[in-house]
């Protein structure tokens, strides 16, 4: 017996790569699709152009896709929303008594809403009742590959200050995203807001919740972002200072031992490390995703550049880790702590 | 009148890029080419593998291609050598009296050579002899966008550390140089020994000379270095610290302000602006080098992180103001004052 | 004593082209922008979303932008419009006396409307009378290069049918064109309405006029057009059969021997030769357009398939020879015949 | 019981597809491993450079590496030789005693050796004695594709001549193959060898063979090659006459209804449809392969051109069915019928 899901934003990029994603699940069924009025009344097999490489299920070519007004059946509510229009929809849905587990930016920073990674964070799920609504949200692509790379280090050296500089897929501003004209042969070093999202959202990952808001950790955060031409896979330039010392040898040792606890480990979408350094001189690379979804964040060139900071490379699959995969991961512990 | 030049490894990219900026020039004539025993005995056109876009001259593809074991006539020499063959072949030549100029790393870091842009330090070459042979280097690449785009805040403001993380070019790595199945819709975040040239080489620049050896300035820099799949143009996410108090708008001002001193600023390769600062929100972006060669450095996206630290980015066209431009430069401002 | 020119279309990507190409231009002088409603009122500065590298002139920058409503004080009216627009302004524009030289398709196969290529059929232009409104238009960019290259061949043998297989670049598309995620490391293997157009306009362009209308050449032309992920330059596989016998000799030769009759030769825009046969095994590639504008169509690797049959590939510069280029040449040409 | 087999060739480019698609080949076990003396004595994972996403087994990173000159245990033998060392190899292990499938192109065109495509000449292999040695090869990979798609209508309306224009992957030139300076954002109309080989091997593959030696087939084929910045999936631009009249409704019915005969259906490499038509206006496209190996042809864009010839555009995957795939497939064929 799988559990019923519903999808917002069916027809978009990362509402694709939900749907691949869901593709023989476990777990979960999906039922219901929504999406922009433009598609609605449709079957989603006319209202989508699909992007991925291998097409959807025919019985999922085969479902009306609903307007983002009416409310689905299914309790558990995935949404892949454009910011555009997440805000008061989702607002309406969990007010409505939904689990909407969302990969819009619109209330991360809500001070009672909480940015999940499940290995981080994912107790959190015990604060949400079995009958009422709630929202979860996930956290900005780059930010899941950053929080998860540091995460370890941080419980281990208590993380003081980070600085990142990205080169982040195209594949991550969506469909049709950037232009052809503009990133072929080149580098676009900015990206709208970017910078702000994952300044905010790490210190509030690794805060505190009272039970009623969210303190965030005292690190000073700062990013420099940057569009290349890769299709799937963001790269990050870590700098990390920390108010204990380390040695590179621990630091690779914390990577390998960190592990979601049981009985997390064991979920359908759980990795069995979430961080996986790579000790070749050229890793991690993009490349890497050429043919394979990954859960993983890649580490790799860990250096110490004095006795409390370490540079190092991270990468992290952004449709995958840093969208649809993770709100999978934190719907399968739902499911798992009865809360759907 | 114009000053004869011999070029030496004239095959390779950068000596090409040599060739294309020589073509016409008002000063220079390069009258001798110098390649490896492969090379050697048949005309240029025979042994060259074009790979830029306008093709050189007839008279320049008519000209033999001399073995580096012998000397050339022309007292000026450029050496566009792989750093396998570069450092006994440019010593044997200064020891035969010829000022040669060199992109090779091999001699950067000896004590006693410089490693000049000549609108930082071009006033090491007063030092010269004009009845003695020496040798002068270029900067790597990437240290060449860096060092001036700090030199005029350097000069203000005392640079105390600076980060750097490269996004650089694959025409960096010459021909044949990356496969293009490392590359193509990839980035690798290793450049071997490239990060070690840039920590070493900034300071050296910046440094004092003793008329006997120099002494680097006191300043700590790191490097992480990434390879783009991009043509042309390294771009530089830099991150500084300065000793004095500074402000956003004095820091655009001295970028704006900064000239090469008269009478070196009507050099025919003499930008009029060696840093030029782009408000725009997404820029600089290696696309502005696709229809141009640029002496100049683009700088961009300045922000304040603290009260003695800023972030921007930093554009350079490496094989330009990277390599053979940097040392057409060195050699005009040596024809000026009588060195040639 | 320059002549004043108009241009419809300013703020689009073929709108650029012209304006980086009139920059300096010894004719003509740009004196009035017309664009969609979105941009009239501002400056050109404002209204424009700059996609070339070189910026254009601060004087164009400050220019007014109209709407397209409004007549242009200019005899001589260039229009960029895309096609959804382009139809009834130009009849207008016509109707009110100017002589619009287009690069919208709209009228390409009206009876009475030339598509010209001044090397082959300028002469079209001494029908056009100079107190009138007249209307001549640009070939689709793939037909500039075929016909160009074909021209000479058809002149001296009889061209009987042609089957080219193009690969296009996105250039050709206009901004924003082509998403990222549909063209990089891909190709697509359809152009919607481009067979039809090259299909079409390739005899009209070969045939007859009578004064009143066109007769098209008799000749069987088949296309086959793909988009690659190349910034600028469509690359033609050209396979050809001819009624007259010929040797891969003399099809050099008149490549060779086709010039612009003088004297057209001097016009500004004219190149030396049209049509340059590049005898390097692996050219024409669009990598000779990295660096420069072309208004040559390069051919290369011709080969004999049976005595009446040929096969070669031709590269042409989609938004030089194949949008702005061509209709600058074509009103220097009507320039010099007291035109304008 | 698993049937063992040796890998020649096994550090290059297609010896590392063999191995991903052997990886838990249900009967086939890798169990030897040969490579160029330069890596003969090392382990599998010291000599290689992996190419590929996800790394080979750990057991076959212990595999030493042999050099060629030593005999295999195993009557199986898969060569990925490269051409400059496939020919005596291959021969000395036929006479030998050993079954070698090869990748090169070395023997392809010898009078007694097939060239074989399972679907298409799999039956060939009954003429194989399971005692003694043979020698069975791939079609060059852009000629896997075009015979695939093509054999259903030549079975149906006997095939007299094609024209293919080929957009073809910069895998297939192995690594490290292509320069990045020389393909990104670029097309090379020129790849050596390649059409020559397709030419002569679409014929043999059509035609018959008595017992001793090969008949072509009376059909006449050319093609024009180009490389393009793609990493796998070389697209055909196809334009085939036959002899027969035909509708393109027989021609879609044709290539739906191919299908590998019982028993060879299910062979594990065998695809359930060797050609699979897209009627999508853009399709196929080599983005169809960026996240799985196909054995399949992908075709659309059907066009009547005439009564008697049609053009359309044909999709393979370069390493896949154009190389060790199609390998697997022969092998796997030879297993069922006790070859092994």
């Amino acid at each position: 017996m799988k559990i019923d899901a519903a999808l917002l934003g069916a027809t978009g990029a990362v509402g694709q790569k939900f749907i691949q994603l869901l593709r023989g699940h476990p777990l979960f069924r999906l039922t219901e699709l929504f999406a922009s009025e433009r598609s609605a009344g449709k079957s989603y097999g006319e209202a989508v152009t699909w992007k991925l490489s291998a097409p959807p299920d025919p019985a999922i070519e085969a479902l009306p896709v609903f307007s983002c007004d009416q409310e689905p059946r299914a309790r558990l509510v995935f949404s892949a929303l454009d910011a555009s229009a997440a805000g008061p929809i989702e607002s309406r849905l969990v007010s409505l008594g939904h689990l909407v587990i969302s990969n819009a930016r619109n209330h991360r920073m809500d001070s009672d809403v909480p940015i999940m990674i499940p290995e981080i964070n994912g107790s959190l799920l015990n604060k949400v009742s079995p009958n009422k609504g709630a929202l979860i949200t996930n956290p900005n692509c780059s930010t899941a590959g950053l929080a998860l790379s540091l995460f370890p280090l941080h419980r281990a050296f208590i993380l003081q200050s980070v600085h990142t500089v990205t080169m982040q897929a195209f594949s991550g501003a969506g469909y049709p995203g950037l232009s052809a004209w503009d990133i072929v042969g080149n580098v676009i070093p900015f990206i709208d807001g970017e910078e702000e999202k994952i300044e905010q959202e790490l210190p509030k990952i690794f805060g505190r919740y009272n039970g009623k808001s969210f303190r965030p950790a005292p690190i000073s955060v700062t990013a420099s972002c940057n569009r290349v031409p890769v299709r799937e896979g963001h790269l990050l330039d870590v700098r990390a200072s920390f108010e204990k010392p380390f040695t590179l040898e621990k630091i690779r040792e914390e990577w390998a031992l960190f592990r979601s606890e049981a009985p997390y480990l064991t979920l359908p979408s759980s990795p069995g490390s979430p961080v996986i350094y790579i000790p070749t001189a050229d890793m991690p690379q993009p490349s890497l995703f050429h043919e394979k979804n990954s859960m993983s964040v890649y580490t790799g060139r860990l250096k110490a550049l004095s006795e409390k900071e370490i540079c190092f490379k991270a990468l992290v699959h952004n449709t995958v880790r840093g969208a649809a995969g993770n709100a999978l991961l934190i719907a399968e512990r739902a499911a798992l702590i009865g809360l759907l």
